[in-house]
Order: C-alpha cells, then sequence, then structure tokens
C-alpha cells in the first residue's frame, strides 16, 4: 500500500505539546495542515497539534525541514505543499512526528505554536476547480425514490462514479455564515414560478478529497497510480436550495441550487496520517456490474476505503439561547461510498482532463442504509413530509434562519490512536430582500 | 446605456499602424486584450491593431497610460485589468485609441508592435470558474427534439437562463489541439457500457463572456449594473463527446464529456468596441412568458443583445492536404439567444455566487433557426442520421482525427467599421490507448 503504516502511527507515541495527548481530533498521529493567520493579515501553513498550531514557516525558518519544502511554506496558501511528490510530503509528516515528539526541540518550536482557538483558519488552498460527485449509494437511493418510486437508481449509478463540476468560488471555510439563496421557486402546483428566499434551504455530509500533484492535460491516472495525487481529507457541507434544485436541474444539473456556499473544515487530513484506517472496500451487492477494468485494481478493493464514522448535528438559535447541546442529526460510515477515493480520481482523468494541486472533490452526500445514517434533511423529513423535533419544542422539516449545522468525523481502529477531522460548521442568515 | 457611441467608433479614423486599415478583425475600432509572448516566456497584456500587437506593459513604461493602470499591465494575466472600474477600463480604450491614431506617438510606439503572426497568444485570464449557459433556443429545441420529439424544451427554459458549472482546468486557448477523450459508451442496445475513444466528437458555437468587475458573495449583481461587470467576449468552442455524455449525464449534468478540452479565442472584444453593435432584445414569440422582475430591465431590452455573426467552418486532414479551403458548417446571428448577457450574469448571481474578475462564461451553442446555422454537428447530422460530405468525397457525421474546426465572429453596421474576434481553433487528435 502506498500508505505504510509506521512510527508516526505508533500509539505510544506523544508530544511534549501536552494538549496532544488524548485528543480526539489532534494527536501526534494526526497531524493535518491548514493556513492559519495568528494575526490578522498574515496567513500561512500551520500543523496542527493538540489545541495549538505549530508555524511552519516559523519551523521552515530554524533550518529544521527539509529545503525541498522551505519555499512551499513561505505561500498562502497549500497549493504548493500539495504539488510536491509524495515522497517528499512524506518526509516533512516524519520530521514534524519526530520533531513534536522529541523534547530536545520543545525550546525552539514552543514559541511557533499559537492556541488555534485564537486563529483564523482559512481555505487551505486556492480551489482551481471543485467537482462534486455522487457516491453515496444510500443517499443515491433515498433522493431517486422521492423521483422515481420504483427505479430510484439510473442505469448508469453502478458503472459510472457520477459527478458534475461545482462552483470554487463559493467554497468557504467552517465558521463563515452562508447566506440563504433567493431563486426561481415553483410549486408543483403553481403555473409560473416566483422569485425569492429558498424555503427547502438543506445541508449535505460529505467528505472532500484535496488533489496532491496534478497530471496534464490528455494524460489520465491510472487507477495504480491515483493515491500519489490524493493529498488530504476534509469534511464538506455542500448546501443545497432544494427548491430551487428543483426546478432549475434538468437539463444540466444542479447549479443555482448549490453556488451560493460550500463549506469545508479547514484541516487537511493526510492520507498518510490515516494509513492505519483504510480498508477493504466493501464488496458489491449479489448481481450488481463489476467496474470496467480502468476503474479496477486489487490493491485498491483491498485497502482503497476509509474507516472514518461522519457526524451531523443542528442547533437552532433558540437551542443555542438555551443553552442546549447540538442534536444529533446522523452518524455514517464513510464506507457506504460505492466508489473509492481511487476510482473518483481516475475516472475524473480518465477523458484526459486535467486535475491541478489543490483542486477539491467532494464524494456527495454520504448516508448510511438507515434513517440514522441519512446525510440530508431531505432524506430525514422524506423531502418535508416528516418534520423532526427540537428539543425547544421547535420542528424542522428543512433548515430555518439562524440554524447552525456541524460536521465531524472520526477514525478508529483497535490499537491505534483515533483521530478526528476538526469542525465543519456554519450559521444560517436571511436571505437578501429579493 | 453604460457603452456610448464615441470618438473611438468614428469611421473616419485611421491607425499609422497601415495594416489597420481594411483589418477584417482589427481595425483601430476596435482594439481587443491579449496576453501575448512576443519571446518564448515572457507573457504579457497587448491590444491588437491590424495584424499587430501593441505590448502594453512597454506603453506603460513610456508614462503614456493612466497611473491607475500601470500595475495591471506588469501582469502576465488580464485578471487585474478586468478587476478595474469600468470608468478606468475605458479611460484606457480613449487613450489607445489616441496614441494608435496620432502620428506623434508612431516614433515612440513603434518599436513596441510585435508581428501578431509571430507571437504566442495564451490564456488572456486565469480563469477563477468557467459556468456554461444554455442560451441558444434552436439549439435547445434541437438537441431536445432528438431526446424528446413531442416536447423538445422542458418547462423550465423559458423561465430560467439554464446553466451549469464547466471545468476550469482544461479551457485553452486557440491553436492547442484537442486530444480525443476515451470514456464509458453505451449503444442504446447494448447491455453494458464499454470504455474506449468517444465515437461522436463534436463541436459547439459559443459565445464566452469574461467577467470584469466581480461581486460579494451574497450580495446579488441587479441586472442594471450587469453591463459593468461584463469585461468583453471570446469565441467559445465547447467540444462534446455526444456518446460520453448521453450516458453520464443524468442526474448530475453534463461532465467527462465536456471536461477534456474547451477552447476560446484568443482576444477579449469588450462590450465598448461593441457599442455600435448592441441592439434591442428581439421580442419573445407570442405565448411565451415574461421574464421574472428580476430578469428585466428596459434598457436592456432595448440595447442588450449582440448583432454578431457567428461561423464555424471544417477541414480534414486530407483537405488541408490537397490545400483546399475548409468548408463552411454553419452561420448563425448572436440573436437567436433567448437571454441577453445581462441576463444570464445577473441570474448567475441571483443566489449570491460570487463571480470573480476573468470567470469566464459560456452562453450555450447558437444556432440559427434553420440547417445553415446549426451550430454542431449533433443538430447539422440529425443525431448522426444524415452525414455531410466534404469536397475530397469524404463524409462526416462526428468528427474524426485529424479535422480542424474554426470558429470566427463578426460584428457590422451600416455607417460603422465592423469589428471581428480573430479565430477560435483546435485539431483533433487521436485518444490515447484506453
Amino acid at each position: 500500500m502506498i500508505f505504510p503504516i509506521d512510527e508516526t502511527h505508533n500509539p505510544a507515541l506523544t508530544s511534549w505539546v501536552e494538549t496532544a495527548q488524548g485528543h480526539p481530533d489532534f494527536p501526534i498521529q494526526n497531524l493535518p495542515y491548514a493556513i492559519f493567520a495568528p494575526h490578522v493579515s498574515d496567513p500561512r501553513p500551520g500543523v496542527a497539534i493538540g489545541d495549538q498550531v505549530l508555524d511552519l514557516r516559523g519551523v521552515a525558518g530554524l533550518g529544521l525541514i527539509d529545503p525541498e519544502l522551505v519555499p512551499a511554506v513561505q505561500e498562502a496558501t497549500l497549493n504548493a505543499l500539495l504539488a510536491l511528490p509524495v515522497e517528499v510530503r512524506r518526509r516533512l509528516r516524519t520530521a514534524l512526528s519526530a520533531m513534536l515528539s522529541s523534547v530536545q526541540h520543545e525550546r525552539a518550536l514552543r514559541p511557533l505554536l499559537h492556541p488555534a482557538a485564537a486563529c483564523q483558519l482559512g481555505l487551505p488552498a486556492a480551489i482551481g476547480d471543485y467537482t462534486d460527485f455522487y457516491v453515496g449509494i444510500h443517499h443515491a437511493t433515498n433522493v431517486g425514490r422521492l423521483f422515481r418510486p420504483d427505479a430510484p437508481l439510473l442505469p448508469n449509478y453502478k458503472h459510472v462514479p457520477i459527478g458534475y463540476h461545482g462552483r470554487a468560488s463559493s467554497v468557504r471555510p467552517s465558521g463563515v455564515p452562508l447566506v440563504r439563496p433567493n431563486g426561481q421557486r415553483k410549486a408543483p402546483d403553481a403555473e409560473i414560478p416566483d422569485f425569492g428566499p429558498s424555503r427547502r434551504l438543506d445541508h449535505e455530509v460529505e467528505l472532500g478529497i484535496w488533489v496532491a500533484e496534478g497530471n496534464r492535460p490528455g494524460a489520465p491516472v491510472p487507477i495504480a497510480a491515483a493515491p500519489r495525487h490524493i493529498g488530504g481529507f476534509c469534511l464538506l457541507n455542500d448546501w443545497s436550495a432544494r427548491d430551487l434544485q428543483a426546478w432549475e436541474y434538468q437539463p444540466l444539473g444542479p447549479f443555482l441550487a448549490k453556488s451560493f456556499h460550500t463549506t469545508v473544515s479547514p484541516w487537511i487530513v493526510t492520507p498518510e496520517a490515516l494509513a492505519p484506517f483504510w480498508r477493504a472496500q466493501p464488496p458489491r451487492p449479489e448481481g450488481d456490474p463489476d467496474p470496467l477494468p480502468y476503474l479496477w485494481d486489487d490493491e485498491d478493493q483491498r485497502q482503497g476505503a476509509l474507516g472514518l464514522e461522519l457526524r451531523a448535528s443542528l442547533s437552532s438559535a433558540g437551542m443555542r439561547n438555551a443553552e442546549l447541546a447540538p442534536q444529533l442529526l446522523s452518524r455514517a460510515a464513510a464506507s457506504n461510498m460505492y466508489w473509492t477515493t481511487a476510482q473518483i480520481l481516475t475516472h475524473h482523468t480518465s477523458n484526459g482532463c486535467n486535475l491541478r494541486p489543490g483542486d477539491l472533490l467532494g464524494t456527495g452526500t454520504i448516508s448510511g442504509p438507515t434513517r440514522e445514517g441519512y446525510g440530508s434533511l431531505l432524506e430525514i423529513s422524506r423531502g418535508g413530509a416528516e418534520p423532526i423535533d427540537l428539543p425547544t419544542g421547535e420542528t424542522r422539516t428543512f433548515l430555518e434562519d439562524g440554524d447552525e449545522v456541524v460536521l465531524s468525523a472520526r477514525a478508529s481502529r483497535e490499537g491505534f490512536v483515533g483521530v478526528g477531522f476538526g469542525e465543519c460548521r456554519a450559521v444560517v442568515l436571511p436571505a437578501p430582500a429579493p
């Protein structure tokens, strides 16, 4: 496997940064990257350790990292770091793990730590293109069933990792509020549409995949080489205006129903950090077609799926005022993806399309097979027919102004220290006057 | 109108650059911008005049342009120039028109001219996002008829300027060959798809719109303000693999069928240059719905359509070997757009989506109402059923390897000097081994 388990995953490894021990997301075994601003306007690459962020530019200034990496950490985005060959990226992880575990570096590095809570965490990369897939088979089935009860999945679904181009300009880091979109809405019984605030605003629980090395135009990435091109993962909330979507999406797909705002968690959790949590892709149900040869790789089938649990929670303004905890909406395993990340990436390039470092791929909504795992309100409320109750006595079918959705993810495995992704959150603000 | 006819459009105006007089595309009344490289690796902004390119960085070096503009022309893209307020962009046009018409500047400027034929012309801007619309109503009708003979246009078409997100990374300037894509193809009578070179490779005749000033996230652009955000126009060939498209496009729209290559002409023809050619949007046919208020502006209806003729030609490798002229495939008026460029831009931002300077919007294929105006081979060959004859005795339903498609456009009006767009061309190369 291209992502080997090594000394950086040793569960006995501890850091001189005290809060790393037992940290649910960022123990020393994780070491995800972000762009952070310790001061108002000087964003730079950092790595999470416990509740602190280590300034990588500062580390380079001390001469402690590979000269090949020094230019990359001078940037205000992680694109240059993502563009480096996988071997170089892996050496950085190894070096950071050693520095943060060995007390001999504590005196030099401690001044380069910043409390994460006091930092602004931005978008990790300048996103050249954002593509969203649709590989959560239970989500595709649930949504399809609302429209086509007898044939929820279209004939191409089990042959093609379905995806579409998304909007890069409106991807925002966790914490930036989203403004409810206005748009054309047409009720099934209305003769013509009207224009106004979306009445069916929804969240979608997704994983984001950050592209590392790119490929040249016209030069597809064979599936065996795909892991080299995966720079890491984040949480992604693909906010969706269902009423706009239903009216606009034929024949060219979702457009303004999605392009108003997409939230990502700020940390890039590397595939190397997740080494202990890669696992076999679940076998396809009896009768499903085999993937075509360009999407098949034995190694990918053995170790190409991620052992992660994804969660979504909701808090209304009323709940926060009453200091009530957010309500869990869903928990689901990432193994509900019908296609692996390598299959997604290889399919994307199979026509010669060039990916660039810092491109973002969404998996599509990942739902579990039952109600507890549904990754959108469209599924949870069965198209708006079955409201859920909140502890304040409020009910929800879709999101109201003031609602906040928080996504989280966690990888765990017996014998290893679990890691998390941090938070992906945003509050809904009212629509502007139409 | 925000784009007034002024002294720069005076038909009596001539340039000391001799080839400007009578030039079909680039008389002094046009003055489009491009990124050109006079040497191998030093791309910079330039302006076309006759068969020459004037180096704008050099002009700034002489102190001849507005200090506000100087930083923008130091860049290797036109994004910074596009980002400037419309008033500043207009002053540049006025200044260039004066410099290139007045012999007092000839001695200083002549060393800054480079023969266009000897320059590399690149992408004019770093494209943050590329969006493709579908506003050519005859194209939408023709394509829809192949699938739904009784109801070719979907119910949303006359209410919504339909569009979808495209792929920015694979937009290439004119002249870069395209590689035929591999992909999943499923014949209607086949049980499962196979993977291989597209057998139904097509061109699409479109106009591209370059975004000038951007808008903030959550802050839609009202239609009356839309013209300020239009930086200019180009030709756009939205190469399409129809067999991949037919199999993959449901339910999320075209993806790999389009993302392998999109060709744009290198020159940004400004809306100011086109001032004499803006005209009234043709009235909608009796019975069509009125646009919703957010898409309606009296001024836009009076002057928001472009008086342009678009042409596409084809030459096979055999035709070029025999030194035969390219064969005209189509000619159509841009007024076959069901929505104006202002309506397109305003709709795009109506949900709060932020556009950025240098974003590219395609209009969608612009076909005329009859066979002579069909802007794609899918329409010309009626879905592959009716081949066309080439002068070599070859026939075509879709594109073969070695074929070259050339798009051109021209604006003309009695009493004014007509202007053109230059060429948008590319040759089809064979697919790589699957």
